[in-house]
């Protein structure tokens, strides 16, 4: 099998991300996947990505090094005003030019700081410069212009750092220019399926069968992402076009069927994407009753564009005396069984579901930790889901600390509500719309 | 000035991550930043971070050109189960060695799937095998055993991809293994300042006087760090431990001073940690009144531990009508001036305040996008803070796509209060503290 990752070609992207701080691990860097995840969706190769540090000497290298495995390198950071900014002198030292002012990217920086109101000094024009042979990239979101020039018999975009200026030049100038020069014949053709709350191991025993089918197709692979709460299944194909689709769509059929329930989508679904679209193809409506993930389930629904249609809205009821003013959860189910408790869940959810006039409501109560509360240990949660057809609960165990406590209780809430949804089927496509239910598309 | 991230030395780490999901960019990787951090943390120098695809040559090229570059090697990835697992082949490459079966390992991974009820497959067994010159490293979180050999003059330690393995086998075996190894003696430390809700550049205009401090010192370092709402300032000295930690602390200070206002904390600090700090220090308590953030605010002050002892709870508004039945909201007001409105923001946190008994209340309300609501187009937001003085508002105009907006709004709403906070002397260590307002420590 000849692998689809391999170096070298004018389809094949290396990417260089600049800073200190990534080896310091100050940051977490966003900019290697988003960079990786458009030239996968372009059609083009990410070969490499490597975290180099603020030192001109290494950045000279890693470019040289690079220009040497693929067509492009995208080289991130070190194009801004500060004294730790280098990648214009490395890059300078790699092509062996002197660094001269570019004095329309100067008028251009001066302009766009006047437009603030203020004044360009030394250091903001340290980012009119520019290697004698490059030529200058527009930054259509800040200030620093980013730099073109060839190199050996590659091309070396230097972008922001800052994720949205990255972003915005890489899509207007970078991706444009690279897609041009590599003339694509024999793209990858690459799509997932999303599993929730299923382990890599449960997931892999499932998919035997379209395991051996794809190892028997020398231009296939399938490849496992595990995440937290969520697996997701990647079969890529490397054919034209047309044969590609073909043969991914008999895969991605395969992984489905031997999946079943736990497939919540494809091509990225998150759990609260599966859960909104069910609710709005019902034209029913949803509430939230949160404890421990301190109003993390809404705001994970309304993450989804669109969620205004089929989210009313919620109560964080954190402190105990909450839960009975707000929710009407009976102060005596608060002593005993107390907070922590499958029947003080469903008393949330039913409660939310009462006060805010929803179809549905979920519910979560439980020990984030660090401390136990009494007898309760961190991690024991409970989690409820009211509908039209009465309240289910749920207790769970959950390992890990606090935030993987309270992520993980989201998780479960989010998916007892789409799988009560996806066996409801009395209440699938029939309720009129409810025009109250629609506030302003936020 | 040495550059304090050079390569070479016992104490020089070198980080590689294996997975073709990295280099597609279907996933965000976090165990590079993770294992920086802890390498820095612990007195080592991450040199290099680099991603490799599941291609078991290139694997073994990346392995033999760390060794080089550092004393240690950190390979995350491709040590499970499942077909694309490589990494013990190719380090078996690097090593000339033939993969051998490790009995007790074998015997381990049957024992903890006999645990879960399950028995051990081919598939699974796979992980039972290590070049014949290396030895197991114990999982402490699950099934997959590391590897551990040396190679050059360097020591390869293979951990497993997904990361709460990788965190517990590293910290309870890696980590302590290298520190030994490299028996440290001047190591870097480094401290950070937390400015939130400042650009970068004006920033970096605040501290030139730092800057010019820090540049005549060889052995320190300033950095700069820029994220969405939060710049962070790290100044690093690479000295003896308690030359370095006075110098450092005069730095620090000085940083503090120029940043003033914006200066949130240090060392990680985030705008909710600022928030639950000064709140428990008055033994004040606060709810949240959410429309566009969904419930973010509420989300991002229970990240913090302890949060139960300020946060009372919150209302998720989402729909127009429940800011009236919820949170008392006049039902003219969402008429004129309309729900996306500094009165309606007002009503909302005085609402909540009201509802919960909380002595603040922070509230938002606004278009998050990606459409415009009536002549209200996306970006447009309005916050407000409720105190024992009264209720301040404030209008933003946010740029950017709908999580960026949510995220700001998020951020602006609790740096508002923070400053609110920060200029009410007199609620400042006042009031008794609040028996009612304490629920189980979730």
């Amino acid at each position: 099998m000849t692998h689809l990752l391999g170096p070298g070609g004018r389809d094949a992207v290396a990417v260089l991300l600049v800073g200190d701080e990534l080896l310091l691990g100050t940051v977490q860097d966003t900019n290697g996947a988003w960079l990786a995840r458009s030239c996968t969706a372009a059609g083009l190769r990410t070969v490499a990505v490597q975290v180099v540090p603020d030192v001109q000497d290494r950045i000279t290298d890693a470019v040289l090094r690079a220009v040497a495995q693929a067509g492009s390198v995208v080289v991130s950071g070190g194009i801004g005003p500060t004294s730790d900014d280098l990648t214009r002198e490395a890059l300078a030292a790699a092509c062996g030019c002197a660094l001269v002012r570019d004095e329309p990217a100067a008028a251009a920086i001066e302009a766009w700081l006047a437009g603030l109101g203020r004044t360009a000094g030394p250091a903001v024009l340290r980012m009119a410069r520019r290697p004698e042979c490059a030529e200058m990239i527009v930054n259509p979101a800040g200030s620093a212009p980013g730099v073109r020039l060839v190199l050996a018999d590659a091309v070396v975009y230097a972008v922001p750092g800052v994720p949205a200026e990255l972003q915005s030049m890489v899509e207007s100038r970078v991706l444009p220019d690279i897609v041009r020069r590599a003339a694509l014949r024999a793209p990858t053709l690459s799509r997932t399926v999303e599993v929730a709350l299923l382990g890599e191991s449960a997931v892999t025993a499932l998919l035997n069968d379209v395991e051996a089918a794809v190892a028997a197709d020398p231009t296939a692979e399938l490849a496992y992402l595990a995440r937290p709460a969520h697996v997701t299944v990647r079969v890529s194909v490397r054919d034209t076009p047309q044969a590609a689709a073909s043969r991914l769509q008999g895969y991605i059929l395969a992984v489905r069927d031997a999946l079943g329930e736990y497939v919540i989508g494809e091509e990225g679904t998150t759990l609260a994407q599966a859960v909104v679209e069910s609710l709005a193809e019902r034209r029913q409506t949803v509430a939230t009753a949160e404890s421990l993930t301190g109003g993390g389930v809404a705001r994970e629904i309304t993450t989804v564009p669109g969620a205004s249609a089929v989210l009313r809205g919620g109560v964080v009821a954190y402190a105990s005396d909450l839960k009975t003013s707000m929710l009407g959860v009976p102060p005596d189910l608060l002593v005993d069984p107390g907070a922590v408790s499958a029947v003080v869940a469903g008393q949330m959810a039913s409660g939310v579901k009462r006060v805010t006039g929803a179809d549905w409501a979920v519910a979560t109560t439980g020990v984030a930790g660090p401390e136990a509360v009494g007898s309760h240990p961190p991690g024991e949660v409970y989690i409820a889901v009211a509908g039209p057809a009465g309240t289910v609960t749920r207790r769970l165990r959950l390992p890990g600390e606090r935030a993987r406590v309270r992520r993980m209780s989201t998780a479960h809430a989010l998916d007892l509500l789409r799988r009560q949804l996806a066996t409801d089927v009395a209440g699938a496509g029939s309720p009129a719309p409810r025009e109250s239910a629609a506030g302003p598309n936020r």
